[in-house]
């Protein structure tokens, strides 16, 4: 409330359109800062496309001279805005940005290396910035939410699959063999696993009857496992909605469902517990 | 109740029947119309393919011409029958009506020309109207309530779907590259919607191994996100359902909960309702 | 329990082995019978790999004789041994039956007809018998009490589906065209079938890049279509699970659903236990 | 509480380390048997691939004869320190242990034979020591317990599964038939299940448009099918945690969630409602 426009610092001015998101400007920088890393992000994916950089060679180079200039500018303004740069160069956020903003200045050093292709892609991690500008945070949380309760079951049941894959990669291997192209025992798990997921590219099938039968089993045994992720998140998201109980049975009633660390029953209002 | 058979105007007549189902010959109509289509929708399937079209040609030719003076007829009647004649013509379902009726005529203006298959897939948007008649609207509106209850969660899902989509499509483009079919970044991307949703035509497929290992995680990746959106809307599903209870309010109890249908309060054994 | 050993005629001992299952002879008839469907079942597919036909045609003909004579002896016992032999004959497992015994005898008659295979293949049929003796029947009917409970909702969701299939088909019939294998539209919306199902064979896959745009917003779709049979079907058996409601049965109304710990009827509005 | 540190026999020491976690030498030999079996399934991997083998036998064959001789020493410690080494060595883990240890020395014998890989592979047998020795036992007792509970519900589903598997694959048999690559039933089957799991490596599929129209029910068949497997494990896990309530304030101590139709509080023991 006491944000009267009194004669500040500019680099007050400046910190608040940059971190902040509550001043029109602030909004605005906002939405032209997610607009240029979108634009950046395109940039990068037509250039990978040979016909089109060939033909529009000059438009890509100069559009990626102005979002780096501008990327540039951006970083500058980062740095002396706040009160501690040491901070911000070091954050993740920071060294992104930074990564972000080299690959050209290094292209005009390192000429016509092929290494430049995997630097321009840097570029990409900017992607991250529109994720911590994200306003529909509050739905991602619940989902990363009932990603975390359940992890343990996640890592479990990944054990499971990386199991089966080691089991079922080197079953194949020993039934198929080289000659029917399950080359290695890397290679054959790398089947069992592109099988179980339901993904089948068909790069390798088995081709003996009895190889057959295995990975018969294998898809139905991969079609019953896409069963367990899906029921843990669902059970995890339903959950949130219900509420846990435990079978304390009432002395007095009989009652024996109850809320979690209820201390009186909820039927005859007894105490539950006498410990 | 006072809708007796008197001596209206034959366009108020021919309204009733077009525009609403509660009449034996309204209903007749609609049962034709939808009829009407799916022969229509058939008829452009058919033409489609090249031996069929060869060998019935004529036949095909003259169905098309019926139902599209079938069609014209009825887009005459809508208009003479209605009040405001615009409103229609301009409204979703009139510009539709009139791209479906269309096609056929042109044929006779540009004769031969191959842009009149993608005219002719118009009358294909007909399929809509059918929508539109569909009795079952009920069960659709829930389906329809559920995935616009969830609509936030799902945004957010496809937006992670849409980040993984960009950093797995450049990381691919970087490790296997264009010698191994991974030409650009965008056809990297689409590599990686392929594997991500387990469709995996086997069009593109990783060949080095250490591609191969990041396609394996991709597709582990891919089998766990599908458990996302199927939690969303089971969990929006189930929330809808598991009510089975109106939400009466107990005059003498205040209990809030009561099972459809329930005539006494659950909780204090009076009345709960005076018609 | 007025089933005491007396002198009754052979034709009842028979219909009791056969038609019934609580004595132990009528067990064993069962056992064996399921035992003989799934060997010609197995002779079935054992025939039609070539290479073992091949090598032990006697030993496939004898046994397959076995069979029949087998098939042709209960068929006979089935009609004397019941009181209306016209109701079994025309009965649907009394056709089946009669078509699952033919086939050998009518090779005797058409020699080497190809034809044969598929009127061999009718002894698939009997599988169906297996169905009917299974004694998993309890859990079997919550599955299919589910699926009827929501037939509505997966007439609607095939419905969609169809529409979805019909719209992406003429799509993309249109944009990749007969050049790049999408030759006609029903052979084009085999190919969304295979797509949104997330089966991907492989055999049609799209060439342009606009092409691979929209098939990558149609394996996204599938994916979360996937969902929705998934949240109808879930949210159904949680229904049936997650009652809520004890069997309590009213002494005084006979209503016997009743909210957990509900202490009056909620029809009647009595007290419900005494205790 | 008696386990002081007495001068005992260093039999029961090696027992305690071998075969119990509570001292910290007996978490650091299981966490050192869980390493040693890890780098001994690399190695069997790393072995099966041929570039890699060629290149570095040397290192590979010393590194067997270090696991090696590691595990017999472990197998020889673990007979000397238990009281019944009988049990022990005809036991499950018993069994396996001796057959992950002995490929080694058999390769000393049979000099070059082709058949050790399969021996070699014998060694991947130790991985479910690993899965003994997990912590995470807890929740995979309740994955494990979800999946016995609906056993039944399972078999039936299986039991549909192959249902449909031997319907189909000898439909399509009959209609593709052998020039269209389905060359006998079982093949026709194992087709079957490629797409009903939609894993589709598209090395078989159909080539006559009524064998894609049939391919393509099969496909929405397998996309329905799917429901049914996670609808059992879901609806199993979600029952376990769900239990309603409301969320009533009690007045009196503020506790605010109550399970339905709760009369009394569950924390304080007051009555809930006046009004």
């Amino acid at each position: 409330m006491e944000k009267q426009k009194d004669t500040r610092h500019w680099k007050i001015k400046l910190h608040e359109i940059i971190y902040e998101a509550d001043t029109p400007n602030g909004k605005l920088f906002d939405i032209i800062l997610i607009l240029a890393i979108i634009a950046s992000i395109i940039l990068v994916m037509l250039e990978s496309v040979e016909s089109f950089d060939n033909k529009y060679h000059d438009f890509l180079n100069i559009s990626e001279w102005i979002i780096t200039i501008l990327f540039t500018i951006e970083y500058i303004a980062r740095i002396i805005s706040i009160k501690q740069p040491r901070k911000y160069i070091f954050s993740f956020y920071g060294v992104i940005d930074l990564l972000a903003t080299i690959p050209k200045y290094l292209s005009l050093i390192f000429v016509g290396t092929h290494a430049l292709v995997a630097l321009r892609a840097l570029r990409l991690l900017r992607v991250f910035r529109i994720l911590k500008l994200t306003r529909y945070l509050g739905a991602s949380i619940t989902l990363a939410g009932a990603l975390k309760a359940s992890r343990i079951k996640i890592a479990v049941f990944l054990f499971v699959v990386l199991l089966l894959t080691v089991i079922l990669g080197t079953v194949m291997y020993l039934i198929e063999g080289p000659k029917n192209g399950f080359t290695s025992i890397p290679y054959s798990m790398y089947w069992a696993i592109v099988t179980l997921t339901t993904v089948g590219y068909g790069d390798i099938s088995p081709h003996t009857p009895f190889g057959q039968f295995i990975a018969s089993i294998v898809m139905i045994l991969g079609y019953g496992i896409i069963a367990i992720p899906t029921g843990i998140v669902t059970s995890e998201m339903t959950r949130k909605d219900s509420i846990h109980t435990n079978t304390l049975h009432c002395k007095h009633c009989g009652t024996d469902k109850h809320i979690d660390n209820a201390t009186f029953c909820n039927n005859c209002g007894k105490i539950l517990h006498d410990e």
